[in-house]
């Protein structure tokens, strides 16, 4: 969920509005435009809808911070004098109508020819062939290029328990990216429950259709229990993305941080803040990487052996600190080298963040507002990053879970291993060449090409598949 | 299921193999192609791979009737001197590889923008849209054109129990047939569990995402209650093909008979042979339309009231046989209009189709082999029908789940009432013109661009929704 959630404060693409706005005369037209510029909103287009002598209809197209900003906008528009705003649409709402997926055949059915392979009668026997060896449903079904986006809409971005409905716009958007980005066919499976029993059960029921599962905004910390029953039960990857998505990004943009101040992770403090999913994945992949000495913060302080915790928490902290710090997170960062927020807006201070170890390095990642303001923290900081895309080193998930996917599909991956998820962080991690390594540029940009076969490459090789060799199809085709 | 099952006697395209012939000497091309067709295949392509002097490699592909037909083909090309069979490919398997459904993107994922408008941060919008008016998915999300197509692999086609993996290349071939037929995106839901609760359960759950459910080769008696239940938690329309496309197909097509022999359905008896899933649906839909005397069939006989039968058929008892005959299929068909037999092969007799009225309709489904030889029952009845699509007047479910579907997503339906399947029957039958109406013309191809509009159509205008209007977007978008 890092860097996927709400973040409204500048005008973007993605508060942008149509108004249409009717002119008594035609020369309100740049009057119109001044009055959104003064606003604070961005025009990116004015088309001219119908013109006449003494009046003119316009299409005038912006980009506005928020809801609000756009009522201001349009308020603004139509304080000039003669104009009148006829309708107003919103070009994010207008690209959801009808949702963003599709259902697409890949095979012709335009004959009766057709019809009898795809469908009856001949389908029975690619029924058959599976029902006689069910391996081979990898390859004569969807199951091996298919992923299943599972929600129960309980912890969805940063608008919380909105429910299994509200929560299928993300859960398509998903999709979207796995398509893009993996070419991937994932399927939204939004959830009306938050039972874990009832999770739990009914993911195992619908996967013989699926060849992977990714958890998606499932509230801490159910998704820990969710997860590693799934994983118990399933022969396919089980991959809640909050964890191990966020997990991997953390560690591969961790890794250039450290090529940057030049430091070895062996040798390093990390303090986590935060030990929901994501700060629990974190530390996970950090004590794999085999970091110098680990402490989770959360809102008992700096966790530690003796203290009294609900489970999860009591079992990081069996897992980190070492030494048996007690303490805030005064303590914590005090001569720290590294502190990565996975909590909440505005939890750090400046005087904290000077009290670390010189070279030090801050991932501040709450959404939509940072633990610290990132210029605040760039005072002490020799590298910071966050989750937002409107700053320098954004560290966004999308740069993960399409190539790890994509990569154990292929591998034919039953799990995806704490090794397979160190391998996809250090091929993201060598992206960025040292040519382009710098302080404000240690993870490559989502659109960057590279990305995806690097990290599905690595988690092919990593994947130590307990899988016995894919069987050839009987009979194998002519070259 | 209907038409859906095996038929695997004469050579076809669904099975279509391609043999990697070598030849040592060229002129045994054509001495390849005579022992198909001497074998009673059919050669469809000859395509030279390779040719020298002395030597010719060839892929020659021909139909075959089944998998043991295309055994004794490739061992009659073996045994023409010379020639060698180096790989043997099958059409059908080659055409399943890697399944028959893709997930597309309806929205463009080029920029940064585009990102920030089909993802974060701009579909928090949406997500808050939908939690504060959750009536808008339907506008929203993909629910409103989208259906699961539901099975636990109890009862596919004819191969019985074979289970959700196996049932796969079914699930995705109706999907196919949903997008190719009536634009509807499908997705296969394929269960791993034949218990009533978990079924319900289940679907129930992964609702959400959906606008209608298409339950598919569940066995009966389980089928009923599945399905009984599901129409009484949802919201959104619930349809056991296997039942009410079938009857809904089964009335179109007697109407028509109807219409060629000159009775009408407040005078006739009609037997229905099978008491399954199909049977008790066509029973119900034929109540419905008001038929004169109704007489169910199963291996107990003629079900009446007061025998000892398991409570689905005495439910149907309960409804039909209003005179309390008793008795055989001997009984039930003398001087009887009409036959459907949904049941099992060879089960009917020559002299019992002689017993019937004159002016019979034969209704034959069972599938592959049909209660009777069409020749046969052609001796003694007006209009013969079967499921199979190398006989006239093939009954088809193809004819009626898409239009029905897209019928019921459009008009917002709740249910699929009886009301509206008696609509959905006769703007079916209507599709075939007075002019076109024969003995051997009463049901149209579905490959007939009219039927989908028509019965799609009908099942709109018949759909009293109880949702209330549709809400109008906020805001509206421009014209």
């Amino acid at each position: 969920m890092l860097a996927e959630a709400l973040e409204m404060a500048s005008p973007s693409a993605s508060y942008s509005i149509t108004m249409r706005v009717q002119l008594d005369d035609p020369k309100g037209v740049g009057q119109i435009a001044t009055a959104v510029g003064d606003s604070g909103g961005a025009v990116v287009a004015l088309d001219v809808v119908e013109s006449r002598h003494s009046s003119l209809v316009v299409d005038l197209t912006c980009n506005a911070g928020d809801g609000e900003h756009a009522d201001r906008l349009t308020k603004a528009v139509e304080a000039v004098p003669g104009a009148r705003v006829r309708a107003v649409s919103d070009r994010t709402l207008l690209l959801h109508l009808g949702g963003k997926l599709a259902v697409a055949s890949k095979v012709p059915l335009r004959t009766r020819d057709d019809l009898s392979m795809a469908y009856t009668p001949g389908v029975a026997r690619v029924c058959r062939a599976i029902a006689e060896r069910p391996e081979v449903a990898r390859n004569l079904t969807i199951k091996r290029n298919t992923v299943a986006v599972v929600t129960d809409g309980s912890a969805v971005l940063g608008l919380g328990n909105i429910g299994p409905a509200a929560a299928m716009p993300v859960m398509e958007g998903k999709a979207v990216l796995f398509k893009r980005f993996a070419d991937i066919d994932a399927w939204p499976v939004c959830l009306d429950t938050q039972d874990v029993d009832e999770i739990v059960r009914t993911v195992e029921l619908i996967a013989p259709t699926y060849g992977g599962i990714n958890l998606e905004d499932i509230a801490a910390p159910r998704c820990f229990e969710v997860e590693r029953r799934l994983r118990e039960k399933l022969d396919i990857p089980v991959f809640h993305d909050d964890q191990h998505g966020t997990a991997i990004a953390v560690l591969a943009a961790l890794t250039n941080a450290l090529r940057v101040v030049n430091k070895v992770f062996s040798d390093i403090r990390v303090v986590v803040l935060g030990a929901g999913a994501a700060g629990v994945a974190i530390c996970d992949i950090l004590l794999e990487e085999g970091v110098g000495e680990l402490l989770a913060v959360d809102k008992e302080g700096i966790l530690a052996r003796g203290m009294d915790l609900d489970p999860s928490k009591a079992a990081l902290a069996a897992r980190t600190n070492p030494l048996g710090h007690r303490g805030g997170l005064d303590e914590a960062l005090a001569g720290a080298d590294v502190l990565i927020g996975v909590s909440g807006p505005n939890l750090v201070v400046e005087d904290q963040l000077a009290s670390m170890a010189p070279g030090s390095v801050v991932f501040a990642l709450a959404n939509p507002d940072p633990e610290v303001d990132p210029a605040v923290a760039r005072r002490h900081a020799a590298v910071v990053a966050t989750g937002r895309s409107d700053e320098p080193n954004q560290i966004n998930n999308v740069l993960v879970f399409p190539g790890v996917f994509r990569g154990a599909l292929d591998a034919g991956a039953h799990k995806i291993t704490p090794a397979i998820e160190v391998a996809a962080a250090h091929a993201l991690a060598a992206v960025v060449s040292d040519e382009e390594l710098s302080p404000t540029y240690i993870v490559p940009s989502v659109f960057n090409n590279a990305v995806v076969p690097a990290v599905a490459g690595a988690v092919q090789s990593a994947a130590v598949s307990g899988r016995p060799a894919e069987p050839p199809l009987p009979p194998a085709p002519p070259a």
